[in-house]
């Protein structure tokens, strides 16, 4: 322990941190074998498992003094639960891999974990384990689970012609609050809260599966640079009608505050997790579907009446 | 490009780097679903998945200037690769969380994915998914799956009072290759290449399991510190018989060089990822499995004859 009021990752040592995660963290009906092992074991029932992962970076990919632990916790386990889902398949577990500072205080480290824990829950998932080791910046690797129910995973290449593109789930709003934090304002509040902690559709993602949607990826990185990936994969072209997105009020303000356009974070802003997917035209969808274009003949992604607007996100150009 | 011969993943930017890896990834049997989606997708035949991550961060876990890229990247798909097998189970794919620097030379990053694929490839698994992003320092977050073909996970607590401790694999040599790089030696060369390219008896695992293994861990920490948490896991002691312990005639030498305790990288150094096991009293254990010692009532570890030696490793505490 040291001397002042707060008990640091340091303080407890690599064995007392695994245990006091493995101690806030319930495992789910999912999971046969939780965290304390070489490894973890996870049901698959249909004998296939679905697997991704991300690395999230402090600096990069969140601030400590802009996001709480457990806002980042949530955001972070949110991504990859949304990539499972992406696919059309139900999560079943995370493992995290978590580089801390030593200082990192434990009440932090707990919050993180809630997050983690929280974000897993909403989707009946669990953290079924993971590994820590110390770093002067706090490293986040996540790895996501996921069982297709026996379905075909919906990928990224089967759109056709004819189909019609739809989303679900909030667009912009991560971007509009990323841009209001870095302007220095505080509001419109819940287009910050959107940055700090996305809210992704998941139900959405097995529902489309039955639906019969016939590509389908979450946008992590904007709508148009996301579907043009889609529309690359499919050897197809996307056409939007800008008409069909709904700008919320917060998000006019946010705009008017900034002096922005407002259909541009709509359209290339990252980090919600959306889910976009393509279906065969006449498919009824239920809200919260919108469909917002169609699939062509050709390629790229064309935003009808508009020159085009493409700033994706570049790791390695950014 | 940049006016230099030599081009950086910042060059090829982030889209490029993925397609660049990707095309040096073959995908096995194994594999539904290759990289290139929102997620992966792997055969889980008895439909249970076992699942294992560990971060790997340069400076900490390795250094450029000691190791290869592709070095570094079959110690990192080894390490995870072990955990696998530690719980009798067979690898099947593993999914990269990579932080690059925008400066790495695109050379130096094929190594690395080769290093990833030829370690998967020793035990059948394929690299089967990922995610880069731009980070100062290299950061490698590995998840590794496993499938256990209908037998029972051999996990860290079921050992009894009178069944044998036995290991499969390389002790403390990695720690002697790593004693004599921190001295500015060169050799003797075995150790040192000990130290950069563990060489886990993958085999041993699943054959463990097999022949009624009753506890199993991969040494990565140490074998006292590991065997620690076996004892504390089963409710046991271990006694462990030091002249069981073969040290070759490098490590002798090593000793010599640098006035260090021969026995010490045995029982306390880390990343040689051997397996430790305890079987019932009688099973006939095939080599290279080797008898090291037994199961007691009581519990902690102690060494025959010796005062303890216990220098395991803890990331928060070195």
């Amino acid at each position: 322990m040291n001397g002042r009021c707060v008990i640091t990752v340091g303080d407890l040592g690599e064995f007392g941190v695994i245990a006091r995660i493995a101690g806030r963290l319930p495992q789910g009906g999912t999971v046969l074998l939780g965290p304390g092992d070489d490894a973890a074991m996870v049901r698959a029932p249909d004998g296939r498992v679905v697997v991704t992962t991300d690395l999230l970076l402090e600096g990069r990919h969140f601030r400590r003094d802009w996001s709480s632990g457990y806002d980042i916790g949530r955001k972070a386990a949110a991504q990859n639960l949304s990539d499972i889902v992406a696919m059309g398949a139900e999560p079943t577990g995370i493992v995290v891999g978590l580089g801390l500072p030593a200082d990192a205080a434990t009440g932090w480290l707990d919050d993180l974990v809630d997050g983690f824990r929280d974000e897993c829950d909403l989707v009946g998932a669990s953290v079924v384990g993971g590994d820590i080791t110390r770093c002067d910046l706090v490293v986040i690797g996540i790895t996501a689970l996921g069982d297709l129910g026996g379905r075909a995973p919906v990928t990224r290449s089967g759109a056709h012609p004819g189909d019609v593109v739809a989303v679900a789930g909030r667009l912009g709003h991560a971007a509009a609050g990323l841009a209001l934090l870095t302007a220095g304002l505080t509001g419109p509040e819940e287009l910050i809260e959107a940055h700090r902690r996305p809210d992704p559709p998941y139900a959405c993602g097995p529902r489309a599966a039955r639906l019969g949607a016939t590509s389908m990826l979450d946008v992590s990185d904007g709508l148009l640079q996301d579907l043009g990936h889609l529309a690359e994969a499919g050897g197809v072209g996307v056409v939007l009608l800008p008409e069909k997105f709904a700008v919320p009020p917060a998000m006019e303000e946010a705009a008017r505050l900034l002096g922005a356009d407002p259909l541009e974070w709509v359209l290339a802003g990252g980090d919600d997790h959306a889910l976009a997917a393509t279906f065969p035209a006449g498919v009824r969808l239920p809200p919260p579907w919108t469909v917002v274009g169609h699939v062509v003949a050709g390629d790229g992604v064309q935003v009808k009446g508009r020159s085009p607007i493409y700033r994706g996100w570049d790791h390695f150009r950014k």
